[in-house]
């Protein structure tokens, strides 16, 4: 594998590793589980004794990305510390005891005709991901590619390459160790920034495509991209507190929706209130974000009722902010809530807040987003809070996966007939 | 709707119905199920009530494509008969009869964090599907995406226009008659071709693309679509006799395989067979191929047990024949069987002849095709004989619908949470 950043040919570069994933591919989806989580706790083992080393490789990034003048959030997304690796070794060994989606048999039927028919868990086959600066996606995501029986084509992003390349080896070396195919997880070995065009369109040899980063990133994938990807637009969620919500739980799970944290996406973006309850929870909820420094954009009627609240604009109701900004809007009820969301939601994550039974059963058919909950706070959006165990990102999508997207999100189901000489009629 | 081929603005004219099929589709979306049902009974009362209407429609395209100088098999799949109606009719009061899928709720798991976690079928939104000649369609896909709360948008073959239009002014009085939005199923009303350009291009209205007809269609629209796709591209199923097959079972298969239809896509296109079974296995079956007038083409091997067989070149192994013609190959056993097929199948439909328990779980396992079958015949994929119900297709995809496509396979799931004001920690 070339180490140079200069290929002369990307096509032929880029064909021979997707020519060599899908190779890996057929063997790695017939591989036990025994020596898939063998090989999962050997890179765990990798990363924890090249700890220094990796540190070293990291280093190496980091000093060019301070003289690229990278800002100290990216820079602080790209460092790895002796508390990142562990945590690197330990999401490799929790992956391990993650059970095994792949060959597993359900719903055997048996037919009239006397067939019996049911369907096998089977891997995607290769895997490309894309992704920005965080140097742990490349374990995070190889290792669920790997459990799940697929093998993976990374490209992470440039600022990280030393350290990609580092992990990338502990990868390899565990593979070896334990005799899988060492092409099940390459890493790209360039930061030309044309291997990535030329990886969308290796229909021949990739499944799919897991783009994982900014708005510009997903939106260049979607544009070229001539493989079926699964990916993450953004997330604008809504909490809706309906005129028969109680109002402690609204206040709650509106203010955790909020500020658990900012810049992730299933926070609350956009607070729906109920006219008839509007000033009494208004009154708690404004005190409790003021408190916590969030600044509030209101409509019109949320602006006569909390004094210092910024005038909301058309643009707001469709900002993803990741900040500690929230829009409100008073709404006449339900149905002009579910309205709202469905009209400006990312179709991410959605919660209601109601003692009322009915209502709460209409939001749930009604509202077409990945998560709708009730009486819930929208920051529950999560694989591991969903019991998946690990996850590779959240999809906005519809088609495959949508919302959490965990080990089954990485495979199929085939077709299994099972006939002693039967034959159709 | 403008019934005149020539439109001035197709772009324009596509946005609107896209804009108008996603209207519909939320109202769809939340339809109870003994409406759409109704709609589905309703609309077969019509079809038959319509009979000789619609027999006259028919007419005028089968003229036309009669002076156009269609095959006799076009013309021959383009006509309605008194038997082709009833079908329909009886097609649709099956589908009514059918589960409704959508809005079940699986999975409701607590989590340790006290929420209750699961899982609801959804429909996917707006369908658009694209056809060929056969008026039968229309009413199949739009039942089929009517029952999973899909809005549809049909695109069928020019030579058809006058029988689609016919067919779909009964769906829309069906549809007016139980409430249903008429836009839940619209035709295209034009045979201008721009018009499927154009409909490939409306992502920001159209969930998926499932496209029926031949390489020629399914090529076209996986190569301008920026919408995801369920495509069945080609079927070159396989048959492979092993060492340790039942013989009787071995020539029961391989003869339905081939011979029980022809022009479709379950079909066997090629013979596998192991050598230590092929002179006593061939013999028996070349003589009953030869009665039913079936082409064999053979390997080296082949040719010398069967003396009037054909040479089979490379091209032979990677074509779909859909007629009275058979590529023989001999191979070592298994690994030879299984290379071959992950080589040259289209990943369809393959089936293994064998006794032995262990061959029987490899080939399940490591055959990478959407069926795969032990001792039965490929003739078997298909959605009625697995007991989906109905069938609008069969992928040979791996993203989220593989092999036939039922109401299932037309829907998504989203994630459902219950709490009681339950805050993320």
């Amino acid at each position: 594998m070339t180490l140079n950043n200069t290929i002369n040919d990307m096509t032929q570069y880029m064909q021979q590793i997707g020519a060599k994933a899908r190779v890996a591919s057929s063997l790695l989806a017939a591989a036990e589980t025994a020596i898939k989580n063998n090989a999962l706790n050997v890179i765990a083992d990798m990363v924890i004794e090249n700890k220094e080393w990796l540190k070293n490789e990291n280093n190496k990034d980091l000093q060019a990305g301070r003289e690229k003048g990278l800002t100290d959030a990216l820079l602080d997304r790209l460092a790895l510390t002796d508390e990142g690796i562990d945590n690197m070794a330990e999401g490799l060994r929790q992956i391990a005891t993650l059970p095994d989606p792949i060959g597993s048999i359900s719903n055997m039927d048996y037919r009239p005709s006397g067939i019996q028919v049911g369907q096998m868990r089977v891997p995607l086959g290769v895997i490309g991901i894309i992704y920005e600066s965080r140097p742990n996606v490349t374990v995070d995501a190889a290792a669920l590619c790997l459990k799940s029986g697929n093998a993976t084509i990374l490209r992470g992003g440039s600022e990280a390459i030393h350290s990609n390349r580092a992990i990338a080896s502990c990868i390899q070396k565990g593979l070896l160790a334990v005799g899988l195919p060492c092409d099940s997880v390459q890493v790209i070995e360039t930061t030309d920034r044309s291997a990535v065009g030329e990886l969308l369109r290796l229909n021949e040899f990739v499944d799919v495509i897991i783009p994982r980063g900014g708005k510009g990133l997903i939106e260049r994938v979607m544009k070229e991209s001539l493989i079926p990807i699964i990916k993450h637009l953004d997330g604008i969620c809504h909490v809706y507190i309906d005129d028969d919500a109680d109002l402690e739980k609204a206040v709650s799970v509106a203010y955790n929706a909020k500020t658990q944290r900012y810049g992730v996406c299933n926070t609350m973006e956009t607070l729906l209130v109920a006219e008839s309850v509007a000033t009494e929870v208004l009154a708690v909820l404004a005190d409790r974000y003021r408190e916590k420094g969030v600044e509030l954009r209101g409509c019109d009627k949320t602006q006569s009722i909390i004094a210092d609240c910024i005038p909301a604009t058309e643009e707001d109701w469709g900002e993803e902010y990741l900040a500690a900004i929230l829009s409100i809007k008073i709404v006449a009820g339900l149905d002009d809530a579910i309205q709202h969301i469905n009209t400006y939601s990312s179709q991410h994550t959605d919660s209601i807040v109601t003692q009322n039974y009915t209502k709460a059963r209409r939001f749930l058919r009604e509202v077409d987003s990945s998560s709708v909950m009730v009486n819930a706070s929208t920051r529950f959006a999560d694989g591991f809070e969903y019991g998946l165990g690990a996850e590779i990102g959240i999809s906005t999508d519809k088609l495959h996966a949508r919302g959490p997207v965990g080990l089954d999100g990485l495979t199929s189901m085939k077709y299994v007939v099972f006939g002693d000489g039967h034959i159709r009629q």
